[in-house]
């Protein structure tokens, strides 16, 4: 069945605490092989039957009302995964 | 700067209570186009330079070890994002 996957990340200007926590692990633990880190959410939409433009459009608007805080997190995707 | 974009879900044997609350919701306000949700984390891990074959091993051993719980949870991708 199609799946419709939504990222969602924390706006870039804001704090991002939780990244920051595993951040800071990542120092302790000896890993320094990344700058920084920022954790989101991805969400994953089981649809039934074909993927049309409608349950296309029904994704964006539930992405960007529902699944986001757009205060806070900004939608970075929308793809279709087989 | 190159990011390498970490997703990790929920196994799929395993009961998502978060994704069976946003499909609750979904329920509750009409939307039917989806049959069901899970919800899981992407990381962005930011690599200063670039992402050399080593870095990418470095990432696949924290996305295991440190990123996920693999009790509970699979880490379903690892990408390179300019």
């Amino acid at each position: 069945m199609p799946t419709i996957v939504v990222d969602v990340m924390p706006k870039a200007e804001l704090l991002d605490p939780q990244g920051k926590a595993v951040s800071g692990a990542f120092s302790r633990l000896g890993v320094d092989e990344f700058t920084s880190v920022r954790i989101g959410k991805r969400f994953e939409l089981t649809v039934d039957g074909e993927v049309t433009d409608d349950i296309l459009a029904a994704a964006q608007r539930i992405a960007d009302e529902i699944l986001s805080n757009s205060v806070i997190e900004d939608v970075v995707g929308i793809e279709v995964v087989e």
